[in-house]
């Protein structure tokens, strides 16, 4: 499955190896002349090929871009959204003016030129081959979908040195390895307003994912109005929804970006929110409010009523009209089943219809939702629950049990996509869902069954996010994921990955994505203007991970996500650095490195004052104490510790002992998060076990 | 007309002068002990009357809310957003399943009430009552709207002491002084999506603000859909308009609030963009392109082609439907007249017509407009130019030359609005904008005639704002702008003013304004992630103010407003609060202040080797050297001054020109920016004249 075919061209200086393994970025060029090619090792996600020559094309105010296609096509549009995304990078007084009058550039500037316009399909072709050279730009694309994702590589070959701003010169031949590329946003559990959904839009283009799947409909609200049935967005929504015409706008904002957009009616389970308009289709009698808790929940649809099909027939007959997508998902998962079970009719049905347990029931349920969605030109989608007997092999799994159903799946016919691993609501590692492959290079599957994998998505399930934290959920860890999916499977180096995804985090920023600046606001909420101790602790401290958040309070879809723990990152890359830093020095011993430690550790330890000066002012932040009195301290062993491996003395196993009392301590979760610098320091602690060297 | 009538009750400890005076916030109590009603001393716009009792209102999470009205009306919402604020700040996990089920707060909770619901005009009563007592609070209107102001007093009364967030006892009273109380945003010249205006209006709601005038249309923009002539917004806008279905989003929006939404078609001036569509109805033949630089343009409708009446009688229609506010503003500002000057065919109507000049030619253009808006049932607004003879009464003025204007109009029985004082894309400081009253102590106008003044409206003006930067062109300074016309004239504080704005900005935060967080994010793409230094030199750089920044380049609405002058704010709190320091310690020589004074300039002039690594780095900042530099020697000249005034020492003349010629090169504007410390430096400086003491 190696798709990645380096071609080095005559005079090409060949950096591949250097991006799939993380090397310094400088590559001595024919003169032995050290060259720093900046934009092409930030690359993210790596492209197939990319070959570095001599020279850079400058970039200058009279800078033109011009190509195929009319002023009202995707690609004109994009090229108007990357001068300005150029413009607003360099500062630079572009001539943007062919915005209200397009001419061709001239030698010297951008063109760009595609085939044709590009469905928005899994099957359209997204190539492009992008040419940097000192006199002109090429990018040719068979779609302009493909001119679109060759925009984005350009935008981050962006490079400066003493003379100005400058495109490195390259040669790039780029496809994507998988075709669904998605990030899955749950506007059910908490609603995402229509400006949520177009940040999010602009960042996924901007690393080339191309599905936005949105969780429509959940036990916590009914997102979407229904002009056939408006009780159902008026009653299940708390008057959160997206308008039709909402919809439409998100749809045209995205399809101008390359991305399609799936709708998700979670179906028969996950449904509360329908049935505080329609009771009399649930399998248990009503009334029904809306879900405030999470969790799963009893009220389930009930198969065996005639008349949810003829609703569900005009519903989604509304609905396939909205969405222009080929595919539309029925959810399908953690049917709870006790109204099922307690319900004698429905027992009675199944016995009747020699349904054995609940799955054939549901599965009974999903062959009549399949007649209706074929009936209206849809391919249905669902998660694994839906892989049962009786289906054909025209419906698309997506798994969010694991890989193992997603293998059974393919050897079957059907298609499917990966979600499992690439949960980025449980505030996982990045390197966890970066090494975690669609088709792992261990696959049982053969190249033709692995050819039913389409890709995957990463679902941004809405438990604990607001419209203020989404972004820091979704981003930068997503950027990994982007790229399992669109580089080649060999391009697997974490600290290459880890130190551009530091870089492409700024640049999401110009595209309105709150990740990184809210979390100063709400650290500014929380204490007033001075909030620096508290972004020095939130450098240890990670909300979290899995479901154990879930576990420290009763969260509703009304409670606050405004503490300190909301401002954490998921992942804290400082953290990060830090343990590398330390592997790093235990593994040389360098006095340099050493500084760099003590340095940290110094900053963190008497950190504790300033906080406790925060919390006397601010009752929200009394819970944090624990957080930081640990930080202080395990900064106090990991300095005891240093020093004593500085100095080459080794220590008794009761000094071991007491330091390790010390970090499990301070690695008990506090305020809903955790510190996450313990390990790292016990590894500090542990080299100092024995006698010194 | 100082309605400001304290009514002390028994046991209530009045703390309206300190308020006024700007008294340090302690007040003792009966028992002498001190109190802090912090959120007493923050309340911004003063109300009419506070009236301070001892105890205190403790916030637990069993705090309800309840009160008269609907689910779906304005005033539940508001509570219910009320909850959700109040739940982010604290933290705690408030009860709010009122949201689905609205039960009657018992005892011990929030009771809301009011007599009937408010209609969107300036006629609308919007007082309140607010008592909070330590066993609940009531808070009683006469209309809805009077709810939601009450509800944005009880939010800002928020303090906290060692037991947890509490209210301190008060009894306001409280209506406001003018009822127009505006902020237009025009779009035309920089269009601002839906979500750009809706974190606006809730800035507004936030400092009881109640109109929103949308300045559609420009030479540079026609920004709204009309389905009647759709070829205005196709041709007119490259594709940045609001949809109709926009429209009434924000109008809805805006309604919750207690806003008006007041729509401005800049006409007959200002009209490029309407000729891309229609080049016939201007005053000299077509083709015209939309308008990308800025300034006073040439072309005009044609007042004598009878066929645009028609055109504007269906286009009103059209509007006049969409609009639900009584009020529409034509606009009517500089006309340029060439085009009519040029036009053999207009001259000769003119003659023809007894039209004597221009002016009278607009007076009789805006008297056909008149009757087509009065067909259509809206009461015609624009700008000082409509004020001409032939008009009706019942027209509104609204001044942008100045008070003078608004004085002759009132005399003369005519409605006006201030806005003159109020351009805020001036970067002017708050306080110039804060004295400007529309109803000054020494107006010429008697009662009667004051009745006439309706108020005012901060003007956002967008020549050289995006959707990055517009918040922070708006906010906070506007917060003191709408003090000016809510509460009674007398509050005239300045400092007081100063210190409150710094605690509504952070307030304001919480709504999704960027005011605070998008300089980081600016300075963040300019530098990369170590934005420290351009932080500190920011404290001490503010955007060229009036029309100066204009002369430094030749912007167009397609320029970048990315570079540093964007991240800095148009009047920095930090420079302001030096400038009193330097005051503070020349009147008092007293050496803590001394001290604070060379901290801050120690770390001001050791800043500048920092920004020269960033400058190294990244061509875009090379423009803020001076700046940097500037800032250095300015700060080297006032450390020596500081040490000479400390040790009592005189300084001679030529040491003295010697420093200010230093001044006076740091005072050049540099990077479309200028340092905002030299005078106050200038004041250290002089301050060392003649012999010691």
């Amino acid at each position: 499955m190696n798709r990645r075919i380096s071609r080095p061209l005559a005079g090409f200086v060949l950096i591949l190896a250097a991006l799939a393994s993380g090397a310094p970025p400088a590559a001595a060029g024919p003169g032995g002349t050290p060259r720093r090619p900046e934009g092409v090792v930030n690359l993210l996600p790596v492209p197939e090929t990319v070959a570095v020559r001599e020279g850079r094309f400058r970039v200058g105010t009279d800078l033109a871009i011009g190509g195929s296609g009319s002023p009202s096509g995707r690609a004109f549009k994009a090229a108007a959204r990357f001068m300005s995304r150029l413009s607003g990078r360099t500062g630079l007084f572009l001539k943007q003016d062919f915005l209200a009058a397009q001419k061709p550039a001239g030698q010297g500037g951008v063109r760009y030129s595609y085939a044709r316009e590009g469905l928005l399909l899994p099957t359209e072709d997204e190539s492009y081959k992008l040419t940097v050279e000192p006199g002109g730009i090429a990018l040719d694309a068979v779609s302009d979908i493909g001119v679109l994702r060759g925009l984005e590589t350009l935008l981050q070959l962006l490079s400066a040195d003493e003379k100005g701003y400058y495109f490195p010169c390259v040669a790039i031949s780029d496809k994507p390895r998988f075709a669904w590329r998605g990030l899955m946003i749950d506007v059910g559990r908490h609603f995402q307003p229509v400006e949520v959904i177009k940040r999010n839009l602009d960042g996924m283009a901007a690393v080339k994912m191309n599905v936005l799947h949105l969780h429509l409909s959940e036990d916590q609200g009914f997102r979407i109005e229904s002009k056939v049935f408006p009780k159902l967005h008026e009653l299940g929504s708390d008057g959160m929804y997206f308008s039709q015409a909402q919809i439409k706008e998100i749809i045209a904002y995205a399809g101008d970006r390359g991305i399609r957009v799936m709708p998700e009616f979670d179906l028969p389970g996950h449904s509360t929110s329908w049935f505080a308009a329609y009771p009399e289709y649930a399998s248990a009698p009503g009334p029904y409010e809306i879900e405030r808790h999470f969790g799963v929940f009893a009220p389930t649809f009930d198969p065996t009523n005639e008349k949810i099909y003829p609703f569900f027939d005009a519903f989604f007959k509304e609905m396939a009209a909205l969405f222009p997508d080929p595919y539309l998902h029925i959810g399908g998962d953690e049917v709870e089943g006790h109204q099922w079970d307690a319900n004698p009719a429905i027992l009675a049905f199944k016995k009747k219809n020699g349904l054995a347990d609940n799955a054939a029931l549901q599965a009974y349920f999903n062959r009549r939702l399949l007649k209706i969605l074929t009936k209206h030109r849809k391919r249905m989608v669902g998660w694994d629950e839906i892989f049962q007997p009786g289906l054909p092999t025209d419906i698309v799994i997506q798994s969010w049990r694991g890989p193992k159903a997603l293998v059974e799946a393919a050897q079957k016919g059907f298609q499917g996509i990966l979600s499992n691993g690439y949960y980025i609501d449980l505030c996982q590692p990045a390197a966890f869902h970066y090494l975690n492959d669609p088709v792992p290079a261990d696959s049982p599957l053969n190249d033709f069954q692995k050819s039913f994998i389409l890709g995957g998505e990463a679902t941004m399930w809405a438990e604990l996010v607001t419209p203020e934290t989404i972004d820091s959920r979704i981003w930068p860890r997503t950027a990994a994921i982007a790229e399992r999916f669109w580089s080649p499977a060999s391009v697997r180096n974490v600290d290459d990955m880890y130190r551009r995804l530091g870089i492409v985090s700024l640049a999401l920023e110009e595209l309105g994505l709150l990740h990184l600046k809210n979390a100063d606001m709400i650290l500014r909420r929380l204490a007033g203007p001075r909030i620096k101790p508290l972004k020095v602790l939130a450098e240890a401290v990670e909300p979290l991970e899995g479901y154990a958040r879930h576990g420290q309070a009763a969260y509703t879809s009304l409670s606050p996500f405004t503490r300190f723990v909301d401002a954490c990152a998921p992942e804290s890359l400082p953290a990060w650095r830090f343990g590398k830093a330390v592997d790093r020095y235990l593994a040389s011993r360098d006095p340099v490195t050493a500084e760099e430690l003590r340095a940290i550790l110094t900053a963190w330890k008497d950190n504790h004052a300033a906080v406790l000066a925060l919390i006397a002012g601010s009752p929200a932040l009394a819970e944090i104490e624990p957080l930081s009195l640990g930080l202080s301290r395990v900064c106090e062993a990991g300095l005891g510790a240093l020093g004593h491996l500085v100095k080459g003395e080794g220590q008794p196993a009761a000094w071991i002992e007491e330091q390790r009392k010390v970090l499990a301590e301070a690695a008990k979760p506090a305020a809903h998060a955790e510190l996450v610098v313990v390990q790292a320091m016990g590894r500090l602690v542990d080299a100092c076990a024995g006698t010194g060297r």
